[in-house]
This record gives structure tokens, sequence and C-alpha cells, in this order.
């Protein structure tokens, strides 16, 4: 009995401590995670089967002083591109901590779809969607190492410089 | 004894409300499903893998009288690509009623991807893909609510304005 | 206990004899994995959650005499592009070998998603995409055959003329 108390207060501990180094995590970032808007018509913004949450395409919020909208190579640059997937990444996590409760409820990113509004002479898709992955990264380790595809579309929703979903585990 | 049988029978009907109801609200809409076709090389119209169900790119059938090929945008009004989703949706209804055995077999539509065949200066994909949204959910009711993500395409398989694909949770 | 020895002689015999098949298949269509190249940024080849393993969007490796760069319809023909799958789908192959230990341990190849970069007057991706849906099949029969999407892309990283992503079902 007395050993199962030690037990049970160590696995109490250890998930407090794991609790409080993702939220730490994200305000060594500086990240403020924004609230959900709900969308705009007859989808939802996540759907769980499983162990496996869905996430919708997310589209970046427009952020005053920085480009979010128009096409990647050529009113955009890279850096401004990669700027609109970071951003667009910390919508995608806001959504998360919605539906998973909390961001520590992540096992695993599994797989992110980033899909850019591109140039069709632009070829450098995995610089902008490094914006989206070294944000997972830095927030869950190596959990947020994932699968992805970067690709360059003809056109985006209200012209949104990048949209990206995801796949992820829950504990 | 009697017990069991009693909860038998009311087991036994409640599925077969729920069967009437999905075929009836197909009725409802005025809505006849499509015989399958087989697809025309080396790949399959879906694949289930435990609960789910992948359903493969799915693209309008022509219908007289209907707009579905070209660029939605340029070549076609939203109201028109809205209504190529919509066609699109009974062949991927037909194709999920074939792999589930019944429409009633289905939990939950869990993702659905929606790739319009748009201008480069397209930014309604939302609206158009609604056109799919409305008539999953005016069929499934909240099983129909589910994550999307509606984006550009430069090209599609013969000229299609739209081509979705769909992962469904079966029960 | 002689029945189960039979038992597990046939069970060792037909493990070991599909073992061969898969590896004898490669060699009479000639293909030779290629090496897994780490990727280049914060993500991974593939993730496995569950019995699914999600495959990254590859891109063909450059091979001397094979034109794997560039849009298909204007810049490459339909052939070329279809080659171009193939290759690409040559490096899917090898990053499964490795995250699958052997191809033996593929139950299904669920879904490909086929990303041809294209001239916007392209309508032929799914010639493009035999290209890698008939190797499947070749290499893993019944096994390999998989729900399909097949799109224009506006632009791809490098250029490269297709971007292949696959989900597959581990035994």
């Amino acid at each position: 009995m007395k050993y199962i108390s030690i037990l049970f207060f160590f696995l109490i501990s250890f998930c407090h401590a794991q609790d409080v180094d993702v939220n730490k995590k994200l305000q060594e970032l500086g990240i403020q995670l924004t609230e959900l808007k709900p969308p705009i018509a007859n989808y939802v913004k996540a759907v769980q089967t499983g162990k496996l949450l869905f996430l919708s395409g997310h589209i970046p919020d427009e952020v005053v002083g920085k480009k979010t909208r128009g096409k990647v190579g050529s009113q955009l640059t890279v850096e401004e591109g990669k700027e609109a997937a970071r951003i667009t990444t910390i919508g995608l996590l806001s959504t998360l901590q919605y539906y998973a409760g909390s961001l520590n409820n992540v096992k695993r990113i599994v797989k992110v779809n980033g899909m850019v509004n591109a140039d069709p002479s632009f070829t450098q898709h995995p610089a902008v969607m490094n914006g989206c992955s070294d944000l997972l990264v830095a927030v869950f380790g190596e959990a947020g190492r994932h699968a992805r595809a970067a690709v360059g579309m003809a056109s985006l929703p209200f012209d949104a410089a990048v949209e990206i979903e995801m796949i992820v585990e829950l504990k």
C-alpha cells in the first residue's frame, strides 16, 4: 500500500511536471494562444477518431505588421511566408489545446500538410513550412517531429499565404 | 429472458428506425445515389483500415445542364462551383454506401479535403466547398460535421471543377 | 505436439516464402531501393501511429537521363511525368522498408496522394500517377491497391515534377 502511494505520488508529480513544461515552453517562446473562433460553415475545426485528431486546414490570423495574405515568391518573400506559417501554427496549437483539453495530452504530431499559396515558379516550399515545423519541435520536442508535405497551391481562401492541416495522436 | 427479448426488440426497432431515417433523408432531398463505376487504373475507390474508410479523390459526374468542368472564378461562378461540389458529394456517398454496406454504418464524417480547380486570383474556396459540407450535414446531421480543408489547385483531372476526398469513421 | 510442430513448420515456411516473394519481386522488376537520406529540417520521413504509417511527401531523386524536374504538360510529357512518379515511388518504398523493417510487414497500401506539378491546362493527372499505382500493385499485388487522389499543383519544392505521400497499414 505504501509503495502504491509513493508510485502514485511520483505519477502525479511527473504528470504535473510535464504539464508545467509545455505551458512554460509556450511562455518562453512568447507565444499566446488565440481564442477559438467558430467556423463559418457546416464544418468543425477538428474531429477525433480513436486516438487521432484531424485538424481542419487553418490559415494565418491577420496580424498587424505581418504579411499573411498574397502569393509567396511574388508578393511575399520566403521569410514572410515562413512567418505566416508560424502564425498559422499558433492557430493550430490553439485549436489543438481546445480539442485535446491540454497540449500535454499530445502524444505525437503525426502529419503536417503545408499548402503554400505560391507563384508557379516558386521552389522553396520547405523553407516556408519550416516556420511551422520549427515551432512544433520547439514546443513539443521529439514528439513534435512529424511527417510532412510542402506543396504549392494555385490559390487559397481569402488569399492566405499558407493553409496548414495536421493529424495529431493524443495520449 | 423476457427482458432480454424486449431489449432485443427495441434494439432491432432502433436500428431499423435509423436505417429508414438516412434513406428517407436522401429521398426527402431528392438524391439518387449513382451506380459505382470501376476505377480505370490500379487503384480502388476506397480502402478500409480499422474503422476508418479512406475514399479516393472523386470528381463530379457530368450532369446535363450543370457546369462541372473548368476553372471556378473564371469559367465557372462560385454558385456553379458549389453545385459541382454537391454533385461530387453524391458520388462520394455512392462509394461510401457501397463500401460501408449502408450509409447507416457511418459513425462520423471525419475529414473532407476539398480541392477546387481555381483561377490563381480566386479566394472563395470555402463557399464552393459548402456545396459538399451542407449536403453531408443534411444527410447525416451532427455525424456529418467534419474537419475540412478547402484549397485551390492549378489543374485537375479531366478539367473537373473540384476533386474531393474523405475519411469516414464506420460503426 | 507433433501437429503443433508441423503447424509451426508450415507457418515458418509460409512467412519465409512471403519474405522471399516481395524481395524477389523487386529483383524481377530490376528495382534497387535507395539509401535513406535524412530530411533537411525539423520533420521526419514517416511517423507510425497504431498500425498506420504516414509517409512524408516525397519528390523524385534526380536520375541521369530522366526528366524529374519541371511542369508536366509543358516542360515534361505525360510519359516523362509517369516515369517521375515511378522514381518517386521507389523512394517511398525505400522509406517504407526502413520504417517498417521489411516490405513484408506491409498489410495494405491505404492511400496515395499524387500531386503533379502541372501546367494550368493539364488534365491527365491519373495517367501520370499510374506510374506510382502500377508499381505498387506490381510489388505488393492486391495489397498494393490503394485509394488515390491525383491533382495538379501550381508549384512544387525544387521544381519537382511530382510529390507523392502515402498512408500504409502495417501487419
